[in-house]
């Protein structure tokens, strides 16, 4: 049986043969790191046919594979139906990683350089080491690196995406891009560096307080970012026949004012020739692709290159007072759209007119789109119903979704991105009758959402350490979820963003008054419904005494949490306490900026229980 | 100024001058990396008279420092006064902890690499590294090995410690020593070794099923063992004057008996001299001595001796039934102890009788040696009454200690050494009235150990994801402690033993069916009272599910906790219905074990509240 993707690996194997490779591994990245690539680089798609998110492959002369995990087993079973790809599935016991399977399987192995980061292909590279030393091979494998590999079978493959660029306002964003390059300049003293070479998109964009659309749902521009004690070198692309539009001049024109020199893309490459021997750089292994690295230590010697973590994550993620005060009204206008479409969804279901999940996801992007500064959505709605919402990641088919019935539950997880700030909020629905576990699960993770949203917390405490707050109820009823509970959330940036995170593992990171994380428990059964509630957090000082200095968080979402699931004899006293109190404030904020009839009907959804 | 203390720094300032040594650096352990050594190794105590367990010096020409922890600020700065020693705290913002200090301060630098372990040495070293590295000094620095560099100055020196050796049977503990040789054995196939040196004594004791007496509170024999594939050789001391006595002679012919050769402790240097020069040896940095390890090195080559984690400790953490049903007696019979105990305290105090800590202390362990196959306490008593409490590590004074009124928190921390497990417990007693203050962390305190005790989670969890449990309730109320929340506790071995814990550290080992740790949170108030609550738990699988496999705990502590001083409004129902049932459960299992009037008082102790 042969479909479009079983020819796409026959293409590939035909140039693994030409070129006497054993193997070849495409990933699902850009040369940047980027968690969502812009369309040319959705290389696993177009090769497998594979949507989700996190998956690689490898294809040798026998057998092509697909390495993701247990969010996408039932998506890419489906998805890789006729194609002849395996699915290897990830993060489960006795799993094989991709780099020890390649590694088992081929002395030669081609990678896609520009690509796949530094640590992506070292990881490789050592899985390559450990099995030739393990079974006592010969060391004769290597890795060789082929830019842009799939140019040569992909016809149509896009070019890069070149979309305007925009400034922000220092004013607006909390500090000026020569601030944030003094921090920049004042890391590369104490690191002993001559310079720093940004690779990472969300990093730039914050450096230079600059956004574009070059990524769907996110704000960005491709683009390398140097800075030295002197020179600040913007390397961004723009196609040599295309003159660019108004917006960028204008903003490059800003740029240039403030010392920023702006290059080609590709003159990385041509400056970094003319380096000095003992010109020193900082670079990410996380998001500089391989490729590049390579082409900097010829040039400067693998002494010249220094592989580190960048410092711009932690700055970025923790917001300023400006950010602080923008994300408050961001989350009070975006908490008026999704009341504005739970009472939509609410009376269109219960008015007997059939809602389908895309429609609904339709609606609500309606509603956000009607806030001034909206620039669209953070990432994809996801709109599932039922049991389609027991796929953490369900993805709503324009086509044919589910229609919303008037009796269980709908779950909804989206976002916006404004000029004054990135959201991100789920709320898990009742539409009518719900069953008791339904209810139960509903009300149990929520008992751990409250929880976490309630915790008070010493200086220096990671997420980790915190993480089983938002478990423990569902852990004692022995449930549990595969996610993190919760991500960094950008400021007009990218929706997910680190270093701080809220999961089970051991990040070291500690919570910083200024960082902002979700707080998403949920719970999924197959055939059955979902469960989700979302709220954003953020971290803020609670005074000092005897004991240290104290931190709690501060509820940013402001979009009411329904009762009509909540099983209150599940709920402490204290739990109670918090969910009258947040639906009493929710009203409270959001009734003067809604429609009257949707600040009634809110008046009554945030009764007290 | 100078007293004895001054003296002896001047006499080991002379050592350094003759020498030429810029510092010397003496630690607090043995040459097997014990907790608590035996007096020999006491060598911080004798040079300083601190004799707190945590705590090592530096002496330069002009500075002699002790550097410890929190827990003995106040205890260090007492017993340092007038010695001319000055106190450096660890573990504060801004500490300089001693290897940097050393590094900072002397470029030839005396160890006694006889009493400090590899890892702790290799610390210095690096130190030394980066210190001549960033300063731009001349890479001249030097670490000197002086074995037992004090028996230069210290004339009345203990010597080694020589205790009767027994054997257990190995139906007794679940596990014969044949087994657990052939346990290594297989360890030493996967990481194709020849040989493991085993230094750690507690590992040394469980591998061969042999106790002894050298060390205070541990039943432990100083020795090395020495396992191949072939050959299982125990370097043990026994002096040559000595006739060994007669359990030690029937315990080495049981061995020999066993197939394990018996050699002097001095015996190994001689055999290592033998050894081929492609014979590889697995040792433990943690504990291996440094001079040991440099001779191996010497005899072997360094790629010859691998440093790594021993699998001994894991091993003996997993309790096996045997020990876990044996542990479940123990566990009830000093239960049983300490119930007559607190009875007759709360009788002799209630009286009208002048009780003072060091009496109780005394009383306490009385009705312990009642017990059959008791062979001591697992560490020193703590006895500490009101305000003493505040020092989680208080040590009773056998004179002048203080009386226990009828009012106010006292506290006592102790434990058995039984042929059939160790204990330990910490009970927070309310002798009378408490004030407001008292009885909120005294409930706080308890509601962080119940939540703890009631923790269900999934397989692969570690101790530092669920720590917070025990901590959520004081941190809410902005109040906090600064030591681990649970220790591993062995089986008639070490009262503390790894490789698990319950704490705010990143230790990635997960707790697994069969292990034993302690759940003791508390509260310190200088200069007002001190709370801990400490029940032991056996983490056991609680089945499994869609959602995974599952874990709990089973409660082995069995004595009562007294409600008088609870505060139930800060308990939520489940927590007070869990402290109820243990009560209640506690008087089930040791009425018929108690004397009549104990039993007929534990009854009114023990009623739901």
């Amino acid at each position: 049986m042969t479909n479009i993707h079983s020819e796409r690996v026959g293409a590939i194997r035909r140039l693994m043969e030409e070129n006497g490779w054993d193997a070849v591994v495409i990933s699902g990245s850009d040369p940047h790191g980027s968690e969502y690539p812009a369309p040319r680089w959705k290389q696993v798609e177009w090769v497998s046919g594979f949507t989700g998110e996190a998956g690689d492959m490898v294809i040798t002369r026998d057998h092509a594979g697909l390495w993701t995990d247990s969010r996408y087993f039932i998506q890419a079973a489906e998805q890789l139906a006729g194609s002849g790809i395996e699915l290897h599935r990830t993060r489960i016991p006795g799993a094989v990683g991709l780099p020890d399977w390649v590694a088992a399987h081929a002395d030669v192995v081609a990678v896609d350089g520009r690509s796949q980061s530094i640590g992506y292909v070292n990881g490789i590279r050592e899985a390559l080491f450990r099995a030739h030393f393990d079974m006592d091979r010969k060391p004769d494998y290597s890795i060789v690196d082929v830019p842009d590999m799939l140019d040569r079978v992909w016809e149509d493959r896009p070019w890069f995406p070149v979309t305007p660029v925009v400034t922000l306002d220092g004013r607006e964003v909390g500090e000026s891009r020569h601030s944030k390059i003094v921090r920049l300049r004042k890391f590369l003293m104490a690191e002993s560096k001559d310079a720093i070479l940004l690779s990472s998109l969300d990093e730039i964009a914050w450096t230079l307080n600059v956004r574009g659309s070059d990524i769907e749902y996110n704000p960005l521009v491709i683009s390398y970012l140097l800075v030295t004690q002197d020179d600040v070198i913007w390397y961004v692309k723009k196609d040599s026949e295309d003159i660019p539009d108004a917006d960028t001049v204008d903003s490059f024109a800003e740029l240039q004012a403030d010392g920023v020199e702006i290059k080609s893309y590709d003159d990385l490459s041509v400056d970094a020739a003319g380096w000095d021997e003992l010109f020193s750089v900082f670079v990410d292994g996380k998001t500089l692709n391989y490729n590049t690295y390579m082409m900097l230590v010829d040039m400067l010697d693998e002494s010249g290159v220094y592989v580190g973590d960048s410092p711009v994550p932690l700055y970025k993620a923790v917001k300023n007072p400006v950010e602080i005060a923008s994300l408050r009204d961001a989350y009070l206008e975006d908490g008026a759209a999704v009341e504005q479409f739970l009472y939509w969804l609410e009376n269109s279901v219960a008015g007997g007119r059939p809602v389908t999940e895309w429609e609904a996801s339709q609606k609500l992007t309606d509603f956000r789109a009607r806030i001034p500064g909206y620039r669209g959505n953070s990432f994809e709605n996801i709109s599932a119903y039922g049991a389609n919402a027991a796929l953490p990641h369900y993805s709503t088919p324009p086509e044919g979704s589910a229609v919303i019935e008037p009796r269980g539950l709908y779950l909804t997880d989206s976002g916006g991105q404004y000029v004054f700030g990135t959201t991100d909020i789920t709320r898990t629905v009742p539409m009518g009758e719900c069953t008791a576990l339904e209810k139960e699960d509903y009300t149990l993770v929520l008992k751990g959402m409250i929880s976490l949203a309630m915790a008070v917390f010493p200086e220096g405490t990671a997420g980790c350490q915190i993480d089983v707050l938002a478990r423990n109820a569902l852990w004692r009823s022995k449930r549990n979820f595969g996610h993190g509970t919760g991500h960094g959330v950008g400021f007009y940036l990218c929706v997910h963003e680190g270093p701080q995170d809220i999961r089970q593992n051991f990040n070291t990171q500690p919570l910083l008054p200024g960082m902002v994380t979700s707080d998403e428990p949920g719970i999924y059964r197959e055939g059955l419904h979902g469960v989700r509630h979302e709220n954003i957090l953020l971290c803020r000082k609670a005074g000092n005494n005897e004991f240290g200095q104290w931190l709690e968080f501060e509820t940013l979402t402001c979009c009411h949490i329904d009762t009509s699931a909540v099983v209150p004899g599940l709920l402490t006293l204290e739990e109670l306490s918090w969910l009258n109190t947040y639906n009493a404030h929710v009203y409270e904020c959001l009734s003067a900026r809604l429609p009257q009839e949707v600040a009634a009907w809110l008046k009554e959804k945030t009764a007290s229980i």
